[in-house]
């Protein structure tokens, strides 16, 4: 999808996205106030941040699931990730929401780790990488914090054989001419990574209720296709929920990547490294001189700390918008504003390094022995 | 690959094929004098009556297979079948052949059944209705006589798990444009049918020694394929022996077909439908009338029920020599020929029920349980 000065695509977020605009682009919906009160009533309490600040801010049919959930047929949350040698904070970020959702709703999550696709789609990388990353990446996600018996996560290489009978019947109403434009393939791809839709689609048919996908806008597409076929199966239209992008550092339009390693954080940067990203590289709304800025005054809008930390890494609404305010008005600089940010990173990403050591021990738990993997290594996805 | 009259490729073989220029056409060798008197000596005894007769006429790699097995380096067997409705006696030709080879030579054999590429290949059928095509054919398959210990029997939607990783390898060496004339596919294939080449493909790499795969001549495009790529993953090219194609009853050109149910004799034919088929339906190299036969004799080369005694049905060759000559002088009556065939055919097919009763008893032994079996259940193949 073009604007004026951006692009969003599965496979490119570029310039400065209008998220108003990019709702009517895509033909998705608003997360109104009311959609966003309708779950606070049936959550019992407070919207997460994300909700609250309308980082997810789009949405298909997740009216429905609502609807669902509250006449009692219930539904179920569906991510994944194609494993990569290291994930960065914008990684995570769905990963915590989804987290928020299935303890507000006590539902089940398919997390599905496309180590088959990596593969196959980059000539360099062997099966043993991908796994070996993919192995990796699970430790990241655990370290999120989810519920071991509602969770469910699976390699492709290895829980195959489960979907593949779902996964035949997606592909046979699938043809080339419909999965190319979307999937970004051509004649001259490869035979696996021209199969490999249908085995992103499967997981949207593990239960016969109803799937929320919480992912970046830029992932619509591929679930238009899901839409498309999903009645014809007898299983429902996979719904979602549309976040906007965490801006690169280096920038405050497009996405994270990882192409890029300045314009990350990754899990794994110490204390010192992230320090001296957020100092070096980390783009300022602020003023040229510190004379300047005391008497103009800061930009948030632009300022890619003051993003992070409204996005996700500062939840108190009071002191955001205390930052926001002395950010604005000259009296906090950005020194200090991006020092906010440090500890708030630091403090995070310290607990996350504690959670991911004591996720080796869960990883069984999550791919084989939990209650909702043991139930779902004994069936057959048809 | 066309002929001035005739056409073969996997999905067509039509007119009257010259074998020799086949050869020559696809590029492949003959089974010489030579290579027959190899495999005598090799196997210690007499060659199976398709060998002798040159029904298997052409190869790729025979040479070497029967120097690994000289050599002590060995090598292993894989045939396939794509499940229907019901199998005729074309279908069982490779079957009874390959059974010759895996008892002669004492080696391993895969036999793959494909019941996602019939279901991906058909739009009117369903997962469920391919499936229990490939349980009925599967006893066919067994009532040939296959060794079970070292017969791994296998359905693709039941062993994916094994064989995925093996697979996602040859997929992502084979672009869709390098599989789509060899497999007829176009860009409104589905998804799933272009995938099915890997999984077509994987079995030659179950072991690594070298596959022979036995089979008409038509299905030679699909190989060359695996012969292309199998190098560079570290395994051999599959060698091939091929047979000419029985004719169907209704004439001497072209290959039986189940599209053509009067061309074709059924394993579920009772005695009476064999007899009514031959009589009313085989081509006859006969004259007219008795008369004119008894004057000009009968023409054995376009008589189908010759064809299909020299083929298999009389594996006597003392016999064979004497009916030819006997057909060819006007002694032997077209009446009297057909009569022999229908007598063959329906002590080959009484015998046959009986093994297939007996079958009922053994699947789980082929696909689960035998040595070979066993093995390979344990296995991923990478």
């Amino acid at each position: 999808m073009e604007g004026e000065n951006y692009t969003v695509t599965p496979w490119e977020v570029k310039g400065k996205v209008d998220y108003d605009k990019l709702i009517i682009q895509f033909g998705t919906q608003k997360v109104t106030e009311e959609l966003k009160q309708k779950i606070s009533r049936l959550v019992g309490g407070d919207l997460h941040v994300m909700l609250r600040r309308n980082v997810f801010f789009s949405h298909r049919d997740l009216d429905l699931v609502l609807k669902d959930y509250e006449e009692g047929r219930g539904f179920f949350l569906y991510t994944g990730r194609a494993p990569s040698l290291g994930m960065h904070i914008g990684h995570l970020i769905p990963f915590i929401f989804t987290k928020w959702l299935q303890e507000k709703f006590k539902v089940n999550l398919y997390i599905e780790i496309t180590d088959d696709e990596k593969f196959m789609r980059n000539v360099d990388y062997t099966l043993d990488q991908t796994r070996q990353w993919a192995y990796e990446n699970i430790l990241d996600i655990i370290a999120v914090g989810f519920d071991p018996d509602r969770t469910f996560i699976f390699q492709d290489t290895e829980y195959i054989k489960n979907m593949y009978p779902i996964a035949v019947k997606v592909a046979k109403k699938l043809t080339f001419n419909e999965v190319k434009a979307t999937f970004g393939l051509d004649t001259s791809s490869n035979i696996g990574i021209i199969f490999y839709p249908a085995l992103q689609i499967a997981p949207t048919m593990f239960e016969k209720r109803r799937c929320l996908i919480p992912a970046g806008i830029d992932q619509d597409p591929y679930w238009r296709l899901q839409r498309d076929i999903a009645e014809s199966l007898g299983y429902y239209k996979a719904a979602q929920i549309h976040s906007k992008f965490l801006p690169p550092l280096t920038g405050p339009e497009g996405k994270m990547s990882s192409s890029n390693p300045e314009s990350a954080i990754y899990l794994t940067d110490d204390p010192k490294t992230v320090e001296r990203k957020i100092m070096k590289y980390a783009f300022s709304g602020g003023q040229p001189t510190i004379e300047l800025h005391r008497k103009y005054g800061g930009n948030p809008d632009i300022d890619v700390p003051f993003q992070w930390l409204y996005y996700f890494f500062e939840p108190d609404d009071n002191k955001i918008k205390e930052i926001e305010e002395e950010y604005r008005s000259g009296k906090m600089l950005t020194g200090e504003l991006k020092q906010i940010l440090i500890e708030r990173l630091n403090e995070f990403l310290e607990k996350h390094r504690q959670n991911r050591e004591e996720a080796k021990d869960k990883v069984r738990l999550f791919k084989y022995e939990g209650k909702l993997a043991t139930e779902m290594w004994s069936k057959i996805h048809e």
